[in-house]
């Protein structure tokens, strides 16, 4: 059960932008697992992808070609294309060419993504099999369904839409994404797709996407794995009756930057919230950092510490792991006799030691909750770091021992 | 239940080097919980201590005072004092004092060692009334007592000795240790005593362990997390009827080498052999790094990857999880081209993608085994590196999450 992830909000259509999808029978028979976007001509397309160094092939297409003009995004679930060599790249493109044959635009005009088992070959035909299907089913309504269509094992389809007027015009921003990345491993990845009507250049568009990302997608960890087939997409299709966006557009900016980071954020908690085996859904804020990264290591190490994680699953206030894990996160010149932690509110650990005012009974109220934050003052500085996270539970090792055998 | 660890082997006694145990009953009445361990006069003695900068008040004496004359180590279980702030290093020394008091040595010829629960005041007065008792039981044949004296939630105690032979002189190598750095966690700690009847100067002595922890204790990892009170221990008394021996003792120094190595390998492996919910015992070894650290990197990697771990809980030969660690572990300029990875000495991923000659079967009966290997050659350059680790499994949640519940 996915921990505070209700159904699907509204999803608002953004013009410029259709969503078709259609079924290639790749892991089931008559399962969704391919879908098309479609951009319309002018629209602008920022990227960002997985840093491991084996990337997937439709990674490596998708990043060469995202520069270009871009048209038609192509996602398929059930099978990575990844560790796959040189013939997993031929077989994106080939995809990638029957899909620009079908619609007229040059090959490298389409963007391909794909989740799914590792090392096993794309099933090219049926993919191109699926394409004239999900091409005639595409629609500026299908937002919910296509979050649907993307999904491997998540529990819940993923969607967040924000809107803001300027000068009486309405601006939309909305977005789709699955499954964090390798909490389920051979069907790993978190794919993310966001579009607006805003008419932005791509390289403003990137920065947008990029500072979004870094604020979002990349502080969520379920596991500490990184797939290898990581991307989301931020797509401007220019269509809103407003001029273009620049940084000097002023409040117009600021409203865009807001509601793309907000989209990207929901987008990106739900996927924490869906973990694997997650019961709780937990913040880690490290405050008072000398730099940010030495904020991000003491985040990082208690997020992947298994014992935190399963004090978490638990709900047991054990604070002893909680510094144990800040004291080896790295940071040079740790004085450790400068820092608290708290667990919600209440203050379990003052100046490197437990709290004098802590009692038990009051972590043991704050963990019982779905929702926890923990937070660590590091007394060194002014920087602040925030990363999501979940427990691990029983769960989590029964599905990640039980898949595939 | 351990994987592959049999009952304690023959330990050698040490001539002097003696231990005795007694019960402050700490945690439970009667239970062996003090564990005091004389060093003849004129012994030199070395230690290595964990690297967190919330080390436990004892960790601080201990470190601080073995750079001078060292006559005893005072260890007990049930309470880590850390966590303790300043009353916790007055407590540690209170009960140094009291050992030296009763043996007339100066105070800081007894160093402290603690391992228990974290953030709970020591109980002074309980540890200083038994250590008359202890003191009464010290005797050279008390190791196999003493192994299981330190131990807190390890299920066997773990000892190894080596002897060698040098101009008709036996020369012993005996060391004890117990439960690995915070897999349980507030019952935490790994420890580590080694004693020969070489004699040795502290500084030399300071490079052997320091060489041998480094091959052995600081290669092994169970769950990522290091204890706030981590120790490793080596003691030379000089009894043996042979010179000193240094740097230019030819053939005399490379045997003691050797055993001391020897010695905290088996110690070492033991203690993840004895890992929590251990089911599997796993040698990961990254070749072909252009550095040892790049090496490190990958293996811990590897090493410390949920997905993996649940996958060899699984006996799941799942090498896209292997690549993906691999992948993700920061290595600079990865070419993944060149990246060749071994499940015992089947070769699942060659160049990159998986192996054209592999099969499901092959793998499945590797990773059937209790003990697996996982060798990965980067193809980068000439250095090489091992760890030791164990699978994830139900037992691990089920041990964390239940611990103080």
């Amino acid at each position: 059960m996915p921990v505070g992830l209700g159904p699907l909000p509204t999803l608002h259509p953004v013009t410029g932008f259709e969503l078709g999808i259609s079924s290639a029978g790749i892991k089931r028979e008559g399962r969704k697992d391919v879908v098309v976007m479609r951009c319309a001509e002018g629209s602008s397309v920022a990227g960002v992808f997985t840093l491991n160094a084996f990337c997937a092939a439709p990674v490596i297409l998708a990043k060469k070609n995202v520069v270009g003009e871009v048209r038609y995004l192509l996602t398929n679930t059930g099978n990575a294309n990844a560790g796959t060599g040189e013939p997993g790249l031929q077989a994106a493109a080939r995809t990638c060419a029957k899909l620009a044959e079908l619609t007229g635009v040059p090959e490298t005009a389409v963007l391909p993504f794909s989740t799914g088992v590792i090392g096993e070959p794309l099933p090219v035909e049926k993919i191109e099999g699926a394409l004239v299907a999900a091409l005639a089913d595409l629609s500026v309504d299908n937002w919910a369904a296509a979050a649907a269509g993307i999904m491997t094992t998540d529990t819940q389809p993923k969607g967040a839409s924000r809107q803001f007027t300027h000068d009486g015009v309405t601006v939309t921003v909305t977005g789709i994404s699955k499954g964090a990345g390798m909490i389920k491993p051979n069907m790993a990845t978190m794919l993310g797709y966001i579009a607006t009507d805003a008419k932005v250049s791509q390289g403003l568009l990137q920065d947008l996407l990029r500072d979004a990302a870094n604020k979002s997608f990349n502080r969520i960890t379920i596991d500490g794995d990184t797939s290898t087939n990581d991307c989301c997409m931020l797509i401007a299709t220019g269509q809103a009756a407003l001029p273009e966006i620049t940084q000097s557009s002023g409040a117009l900016f600021a409203e865009l930057k807001q509601a793309v980071l907000d989209v990207s954020m929901e987008l990106a908690q739900a996927i924490v919230r869906d973990g694997e085996g997650a019961t709780k859904f937990v913040t880690v804020q490290a405050n008072g950092g000398a730099t940010h990264q030495e904020c991000l290591d003491v985040a990082y190490a208690v997020a992947h510490s298994p014992l935190i994680k399963t004090a978490l699953f638990a709900s047991d206030p054990n604070w002893g792991r909680i510094l144990a894990a800040v004291g080896r996160a790295g940071v040079a010149q740790l004085d450790v006799s400068k820092i608290d932690v708290f667990l919600g509110d209440v203050c379990i650990a003052s100046r490197g030691c437990r709290a004098t005012t802590y009692t038990e009974e009051q972590g043991a109220a704050v963990m019982a909750k779905e929702e926890i934050g923990i937070r660590i003052e590091l007394g060194r500085g002014t920087c602040s770091e925030t990363i999501w996270t979940t427990d691990l539970s029983h769960e989590y090792v029964r599905i990640n021992a039980e898949y595939r055998s």
